[in-house]
C-alpha cells in the first residue's frame, strides 16, 4: 500500500539505462538551471537604487546607477567566460567544489562546498519566501498564513523534483519562458518610447564632477547589492552532465544564453530606471514602477507583476538541481553521508532533494519567512565560490600553460580579484545583520565533513580483510530463549532453536516465589527436551534478569557465539501491538549493544 | 544514561513488597482522592444563582438557591450512603465499573467504564485549565501563554504521581487542608457575623408563593448545574484497595469525612450567598464575594482567593488516581490493553498515569484551555456512572436480601432515580452545548473495548497448546545471507551461518553485468565455503531482488524453516548510523511480515 502510494506520487521507478533519456536539452536545461539567475532581474535594479538614495543628493547620485550596472554587466560576463572555461576542462560538472578541490586542495573545496550548501538552501527559503510575499501582498487576507504558504511551495517543488527533471523541467520550462518574454517586451517597448518621444524632461542629470557626500564606501556597497543579481550563475557549469550529449557544447551555449539574457534584461531595466527618473518606494517595486510607466495599469502590466511572482518561486528550483548533485560528489567523496549518493527510483538524488526541502523549511520557519532577514545571509557564499573556482583556474593555468593561456588566465584573474572584493564588501557591510551566522556556520561544516571522511576511513580500515587468509571459521554457540509461559509461540521457538544448535537454555522470570514454582512444575510436565531457569525478579522487571543470566552465560561461555531468540508473535493488524507488550522490542534493542550476541526474532503470525 | 534520569525523575525503583507501605491512612488518603470533590465547593453555589438570575424577577428568584443547595445536599447524603455500602460490599475497589458489571453484566460495566474514564480525562483538563484561569487572572501577562501553562501543570502532575502515590499524597496534603481550613474559617465568621450582627436589611425576600415567569425548567436546571458540585465523589470507593489496614474501614470513614465537610462548606457559602444577597458577576466569582463581604479585601481573603487557585489545579490530581486504578481493572478483564495492568518502578500504575496525562494535554490544547467549552462535556459521566452504579446496587439488594436489605435498596433506589433524572436533565440542557460530543463518544470507547476483549480471547485461543502432546520438533532450514561486499561483517555472519547450520546460500545484488561479473571472481578467490547467487537490478533496489531470491527459496523448500541473516555494523555512537546506509533495518521489517522466515542480525561493532 505504502508502495502504491509512493508510486503515485513521484511515478513508477526508471531503470538505469533511462538516465540518458533524462538528460537535458537545451530549451529545457535553460529554465531548469537559469530560473534562480533570470528572477533575480526583479530585484537587482531596486537593490543598487536602494543604497544610492541613502546619499545626500541623492538626485545626483542617481545616475551613478548605470555605470554601477554596467560594472556588475562587466563582471557577469568575466563570470560566464570563465564558466565556460570550466564547462570545458570539467565536463564531468565542475562547479566551485570541483574546481578548487581539484587545483587548491580538498581544504578550499570544502570551503566551496560549504559555501554552496549554504546558499542553495538560502536560495530556496529566500526565494520562496520573496514569491509567497507578492502572492500575500495581491491578496493581504492570505498574509498570516505566508509561512505556512511557503512551506506548501517548497514541499510542492520537493514533490515535482522527486518525480524526475524531465518532467518537472516541462512543467517549469512555461514560466519561465512567459517572464523572459514579458521582460524583453517590457526592454524592447520602454526604451522604443524613449526613442520616438525623445528623453523624458524630469531625467536626473549626468554628473560629471564627483558629487559632495557621496563616498565610495556607498558606490561600492550600491554595487555589492546589485551584484546579488549574480546569484544562481554557476548552477549550470555544475550541472554540465545532466545535459544531453554533446554535454559541454550544449552547456556552454545556455551558459552563453542565459549571460546575454541577464545583460539584457538587468542592463535594460536599469536604463528604464534611469530615464524613467524612478526612486525605489516601500509600497511598489521599482520593476513595478517601471512596468507602470511603460504600459500603464493594462493587461501587460499584470502580466509582468504575474510572471515575475511565478519566476521568484521557481528561483527555488535550480536549487533543487544544485544541491543534490553537489551532494552527492561531495558523498562520494566521502565528504557527506553515503545516502546522497544514490540514486532514487527516478534516477534522481532523492535524498539531497528531500534533505534541502526539510532544511529550507526549518530556516522559513525560524526566520517567520521574512525576506529581508534572510538576504544577508544570500550572497556571501556564492562570492566566496565565486572567488575559489576562478583562484582555482588561475592555478590551473599557471601550471597547465597551454596555448592561449594568458588570455584565459587574465580572465580569471580579473574574475577571482573582483569576486573576492566583492564578498569583502558583503562581510562588512552585511556582518552585523546576519551575515556572522553563515562566518560561523561554514567552519561547522567543514568540520562535520572532514569528521565523516575520518569516520567512513577508519570503518573501511576496520572492514577490510585479507581474502586469501581471511576464511570464515565454525564456533559454537549458546542457545537462551526468554518464555513468559508456555504457549505455540514458545513451541516454535523452541523447535527453532532445536534446529540451529545443541546447546539451549529457556529462562522464565517469576514476580512470586509461588509463580516461579508453578512454571518449573508446568514445564517439567510439558517436558520440551530444554533445560529451563527460572529466576525471581522483585522489581517487575523482566529485562533486567534476563541480561544478568546472558551475562553470566556470556562469562561462562568464553570465546563462544551466544544466540538470544526471542519468541514473538506478529499481530495481523499493526494496531493491534498496542494491545500487546513490546518488551520483546526493548529486549532487542538492548542485546543489539553487547558485543557477540547474535539476536533473532522467531515470528508467529497471528491469524486473527 | 536513559536510566539514570528515569531514576533521577521519578525515583528508584520499589521492590514489589513494598506495596503495603505504600498504602495511604486516612488524613494522606482525604486530600488525595477528594480534591477534585472539595475544590467543586469554589463554583458549585455560582453555578445555581448563574441559572437562577436568568428568571424574569431575578429577586424573588434567588431564594430558590436555598432549597435547591438543600436538595443537593440530599442527594449528597444519598450518594455518600450508597457509596459507603459499595465500599462494603467490594472491598477490592468498587467503583460504577465494578458494581455495574458484577451486577448488570458486562455492557453496562462497560458504559459505566467508559464514562469514567472520559469523565476522568475531562476532570484534569477541566480543573486545571480553570486553575490556571485564577493564575492569568491574577497575573494578566501570563494569559496568552494560558494553553502553555495548563499543559506545564498536566506534565508536573503527571511526574509527581509517577514518583508514587506516597510522595505526591504527602505534596498534596497541605494545599487540600488549607483550603478546607480557610472555607470552613469563612463560613464560621459568615455566620457567626450574621448571627451577632443580625440579618442584613438587603435579603432577598423568602418567596412563599411561586414566582411568575420562573419554571419547574429553570428550577431543574439550576439544581442540575449545581450537582456538579458532587462531582468526584466515587473516587474514594474506586480505591479502597489502596487504604491501609483495615481498607474499608478506613475507606468508609473518609467518606463520611469528605461527605460532611462537602455539606458544610457547600451549604455554608450556599446560605451566606444568599444572606450578603450576592449575585453572580462576570468579573468576580460568586466566592470571592462571599469572602469580601466577610473579611474586606484584607489578609485572609488573599488566603482564600490563593488556596482556591491551588485547589482547583489539585483538583486534577484525584483522576490521577482514578484513571489508573480503573484501566488496571478493565485491563485484567481484557477489555483494554495489557500494558495498563502492569505496575512500573514505583509500584503505580505508570501506563495509566502518562495516558491520561497525554489525554488530557490532548483536550487542553484542542479545546485550547477554555474551561467554558470543556464543562458541558462534564458531568453526564459521572451522573451516568452514578445511575449505574445505583441501579447495579438495587438489583444485588434485590438478589442478596440480607438483613435490612429493604431500608438499604431504598437509599439505592433514591440514589439511582435523582442521578437518572440529573443525567437527563445535564443531557437535555446542554447537549447541543458539546455533551453531544460525549454521547457520541461512549458508544465508540465500548465498541473498543468489546474488540480488544475479542482480540485478546482469540490470540490466546490461538497460542494455546495441549503440554502433553504438543512438544516442539527439530527441522531443517536453509540459511541465506545477503552479501553487498566481502569484509569483515560478512566474514563473521558468514562463519555464524556455518555454526548453526549446512545449508548456506549468499546473495549479491550487482546493478550492472559487470560488477556482477567482479564479485563473482572476488567471491571463487576468497572461497568462503559458502554457495554465492548474484543477481541483476536494473531499478537500483537490493531489498526487491532479495525477497524474490527468498520467495523462490521458500518455494522450494517446502516445510523446512528459513533463516536470513543480516550482516550489521554496530557503529560505536548512535549519530555515526547516519553515515550508513539502513537498508537493512527496512529489509528485517520487510521479512518480518512473511510467514516461516527467521530474521537474525549479526551485530559487528565497530571500535571507531
Amino acid at each position: 500500500m505504502l508502495t502504491s502510494l509512493k508510486r503515485w506520487i513521484i511515478g513508477r521507478p526508471l531503470r538505469t539505462e533511462q538516465l540518458q533519456e533524462e538528460k537535458l536539452p537545451v530549451w529545457k536545461a535553460l529554465p531548469i538551471l537559469s530560473s534562480d539567475a533570470l528572477s533575480s532581474v526583479a530585484y537587482g535594479t531596486e537593490q543598487i537604487l536602494r543604497v544610492l538614495v541613502l546619499a545626500p543628493i541623492s538626485v545626483l547620485a542617481l545616475w551613478y546607477s548605470l555605470p554601477i550596472s554596467g560594472a556588475i554587466i562587466g563582471l557577469l560576463t568575466l563570470l560566464i567566460l570563465s564558466y565556460r572555461q570550466i564547462i570545458y576542462e570539467y565536463p564531468g560538472g565542475g562547479g566551485a567544489y570541483i574546481v578548487s578541490t581539484d587545483n587548491l586542495g580538498w581544504f578550499a573545496g570544502l570551503i566551496a562546498g560549504a559555501s554552496l550548501l549554504i546558499d542553495y538552501t538560502l536560495t530556496v527559503a529566500v526565494s520562496v519566501s520573496a514569491g509567497t510575499d507578492a502572492i500575500t501582498s495581491a491578496f493581504p487576507a492570505l498574509h498570516r498564513h505566508g509561512t505556512m504558504i511557503s512551506v506548501f511551495f517548497v514541499l510542492l517543488l520537493m514533490l515535482l523534483n522527486l518525480r524526475g527533471i524531465r518532467e518537472s523541467g516541462t512543467i517549469f520550462s512555461f514560466p519561465t519562458y512567459l517572464f523572459i518574454f514579458g521582460m524583453l517586451g517590457l526592454v524592447i517597448v520602454g526604451l522604443g518610447n524613449v526613442a520616438i518621444h525623445g528623453i523624458p524632461a524630469n531625467v536626473p542629470p549626468v554628473t560629471h564632477t564627483f558629487p559632495a557626500g557621496l563616498s565610495w564606501f556607498l558606490l561600492l556597497h550600491a554595487f555589492s547589492s546589485g551584484c546579488s543579481a549574480l546569484t544562481g550563475v554557476e548552477a549550470i557549469s555544475n550541472a554540465t552532465p545532466t545535459f544531453r550529449k554533446p554535454e559541454t557544447k550544449n552547456a556552454a551555449r545556455t551558459l552563453a544564453l542565459l549571460g546575454l539574457l541577464l545583460a539584457v534584461l538587468f542592463g535594460g531595466s536599469s536604463l528604464l530606471a534611469y530615464l524613467y527618473h524612478i526612486t525605489p518606494k516601500t509600497t511598489e517595486t521599482v520593476l513595478s514602477q517601471i512596468a507602470e510607466e511603460t504600459f500603464g495599469r493594462t493587461l501587460p502590466y499584470y502580466y509582468i507583476q504575474g510572471t515575475t511572482a511565478l519566476i521568484l518561486i521557481l528561483a527555488a528550483n535550480t536549487s533543487f538541481s544544485g544541491f543534490p548533485l553537489l551532494a552527492s560528489i561531495m558523498a562520494k567523496d566521502k565528504f557527506m553521508p553515503r545516502m546522497f549518493a544514490s540514486r532514487g527510483d527516478r534516477l534522481n538524488f532523492s535524498n539531497g532533494i528531500i534533505v534541502l526541502a526539510l532544511a529550507a523549511i526549518a530556516l522559513i520557519v525560524a526566520f517567520k519567512g521574512d525576506v529581508e532577514r534572510l538576504i544577508p545571509l544570500y550572497a556571501i557564499g556564492v562570492f566566496l565560490s565565486f572567488t575559489l573556482a576562478q583562484t582555482g583556474m588561475v592555478v590551473r593555468r599557471l601550471k597547465q600553460r597551454n596555448p592561449g593561456w594568458m588570455r584565459k588566465l587574465t580572465i580569471n584573474a580579473a574574475g577571482a580579484v573582483v569576486s573576492f572584493i566583492v564578498l569583502l564588501i558583503f562581510t562588512v557591510t552585511k556582518f552585523t545583520e546576519g551575515a556572522w551566522i553563515v562566518v560561523l556556520v561554514i567552519p561547522l561544516f567543514i568540520f562535520a565533513f572532514y569528521h565523516i571522511r575520518k569516520h567512513y576511513e577508519a570503518v573501511a580500515e576496520e572492514l577490510r580483510i585479507d581474502i586469501t587468509a581471511d576464511k570464515p571459521e565454525k564456533k559454537d554457540h549458546v542457545i537462551i530463549i526468554p518464555v513468559g509461559g508456555i504457549s505455540r509461540v514458545v513451541r516454535n521457538t523452541i523447535a527453532y532453536a532445536k534446529t540451529i544448535g545443541d546447546d539451549v537454555v529457556a529462562i522464565h522470570v517469576a514476580f512470586t516465589e509461588e509463580d516461579a514454582e508453578k512454571f518449573e512444575k508446568k514445564w517439567e510436565q510439558w517436558d520440551p527436551g530444554v533445560r529451563l531457569v527460572v529466576t525471581r525478579s522483585r522489581y517487575r522487571s523482566v529485562n533486567g534478569p534476563v541480561l544478568r543470566f546472558i551475562d553470566l552465560v556470556q562469562e561462562r561461555a568464553g570465546d563462544n557465539m551466544i544466540t538470544v531468540l526471542i519468541p514473538e508473535f506478529i499481530p495481523r493488524r499493526w494496531w493491534h501491538r498496542f494491545l500487546h507488550n513490546q518488551s520483546a522490542l526493548w529486549l532487542r534493542f538492548l542485546l543489539l549493544l553487547r558485543k557477540d550476541v547474535v539476536v533473532s526474532t522467531v515470528p508467529f503470525h497471528l491469524r486473527k
